[in-house]
């Protein structure tokens, strides 16, 4: 079991890793009234796992098409008629999508209410169940309208990766990879050293505990400094990989995971950084057969036309003054923020996988 | 021109209150991409008004009706689709109801960007564009989803007053009353020593920055106290006429006004208070008297069976473990909270209407 405090002030809460999440979810539900949101997979998989006093169950889709501002007020109505009240509990039992539709209900219910993270996808466990950030699409874009709400907790179980399908465990490694290639040379050696840890879930588990915890600290860190990603803040460099990898996601019509896109994300950022000669063949080359181990693509799927990209990435919420903003690497473990990239040099950048 | 300081840490902003909200508002937007939110009425009136370089205007209809998510929704896409970003910043020139919806949106748009509050109406001006509660309704109920998010300006221009429906001002003077019996005696003495001022703009306009400035003030002081209405705090006071008020409201299918309620639901209090003998009829009968002035209603319509205002009561949003929350006055200026009536004395004060 490990412990990781995010420190937020009032908003303050443990990260959990550990088993047992059942047991510790009763017990800081505390007999609350709360409704246990699962998606279609995880309530089959798990609502006997989760049954205590005064709860009521709730269940949707899944996956980003599911990610809708329907469905996300659909959890709030569902709240209302199993009576909750301010003083109950949101609890959100599965990956990314489960916790961002979650974490927003929780966050406009009755202006708020507490809600609790119990992440089943790997990607959920080191990334988005951490940070308070929650968002749903819109038409015209992924993630654009949403609320930081912090949790009261997030309870990390790894038992769960034992059923997650091997794809979305890669999507989670490329968050891994993120994390240790963004912000920790130290980490990236070591998930190099054990490379075979990245491609099953089998080789995973004797470390998942310390790998989580890692990922978990270095992102409660960047948080702490940086809570709602303020404009000259810490946090936008969470989004290493996001800026092409959102465009590609969307433009695939989702066909492609976010860890996948993420992964290619990553790969256009260094040879970007590359152009500038800001990074170096060596680390490239080293991402790049981090991501290949751990099973995730390393450049742009056939057919994607760089106007289609140029136009999704416009609508970034990290642009300032019209500027697309890109989080590029450095060193293994130093990422930074540039703005002043022309249209021309993107399209050098993104050409280049097509030559 | 007056200026109320609203004290909230980092999110401190300034109530002005005077001509010129154009300008004013031209000097607070600084360039920045903007939406300018308008209901149906305020298009027509005022979409002249406020013109200026970088900015794009959206209108919805206008009522409690449209109070929707989807329209709130509808007005984060037209920000997206007129290019905002998370620098940008949008404008509520309405009343109550656009605010509340173009606040929330704000709130969640790209997780949140500035907003600004030009009210157009009395209720507007003196309750709800001051404070940061945003919602709209769900089909379960009124307010049931929403954030706070604190404006950056709040411009208030008593001009607009001169284009009002009279029943429009009638509801804000619902809240002028609300505000002087809940908070502060002297303020409900002034009303009474010059009540012809309810009934009417043009006998209104003479005193209106006082009166508006000191409702302000006294709104300002609450919600520094007590920012996000706290289980034990003293924001919930303001809900003064609202608990029975909001029902009446919901079962009238909003064809009763939402000051007109707030009117009967202050006299019911009253009613409430003087059952466990709090409150003197001497004070219920000065209540009365000023409502009438202001050509509001003081008891509640005909045919409206009290079990249906009370399973309505029981969704309010002040509720704890399933008891229904009364504010109810203890003398001119003081209010408190009480959660221990049982049905059959809220029925008992309820049916005393209909005797």
């Amino acid at each position: 079991m490990k412990n990781v405090r995010v420190e937020l002030g009032k908003r303050s809460y443990d990260i959990v890793i550990g088993e047992n999440s059942s047991e510790l979810l009763n017990k800081f539900v505390d007999n609350r009234r709360t409704l246990l949101v699962f998606d279609d997979r995880t309530k089959e998989l798990y609502s006997e796992k989760f049954a205590f006093a005064n709860e009521a169950k709730y269940s949707f889709g899944r996956g980003e098409k599911d990610k809708t501002v329907e469905k996300m007020v659909s959890i709030c109505r569902a709240a209302v008629n199993a009576g909750l009240n301010r003083s109950s509990v949101l609890v959100a039992i599965g990956g990314g999508v489960t916790g961002d539709m979650t974490g927003f209900a929780a966050g406009i219910l009755l202006r708020g209410v507490d809600f609790i993270q119990v992440p089943t996808s790997l990607l959920a466990m080191v990334d988005s169940s951490v940070g308070g950030k929650t968002a749903v699409d819109l038409p015209e874009g992924k993630n654009l309208v949403g609320v930081f709400h912090q949790p009261q907790a997030v309870l990390i179980d790894p038992e769960f990766l034992n059923t997650l399908p091997v794809r979305e465990l890669r999507c989670g490694m490329a968050e891994v990879i993120k994390m240790a290639a963004g912000f920790d040379a130290g980490f990236f050696e070591k998930l190099e050293a054990h490379a075979e840890m990245l491609a099953a879930v089998k080789t995973f588990m004797p470390l998942a505990i310390e790998v989580i915890g890692r990922c978990c600290e270095l992102k409660a860190d960047v948080v702490r400094r940086d809570e709602t990603e303020s404009v000259s803040g810490v946090r936008e460099l969470l989004n290493f990989g996001h800026t092409f990898g959102h465009a590609i996601e969307t433009l695939s019509d989702f066909s492609l995971s976010h860890g996948e896109c993420v992964a290619i994300g990553m790969v256009i950022a260094g040879r970007a950084a590359l152009l500038r000669n800001m990074w170096s063949e060596a680390f490239q080359s080293r991402l790049i057969t981090l991501l290949k181990k751990a099973g995730l693509p390393v450049a742009p799927p056939e057919g994607m036309p760089f106007p289609d990209i140029l136009q999704l990435m416009r609508r970034d919420k990290k642009n300032r003054d019209g500027r697309i903003a890109l989080i590029l690497p450095e060193s293994l473990g130093k990422l930074t923020v540039k703005r002043d990239f022309t249209d021309d040099e993107l399209r050098q950048v993104w050409e280049s996988f097509y030559d």
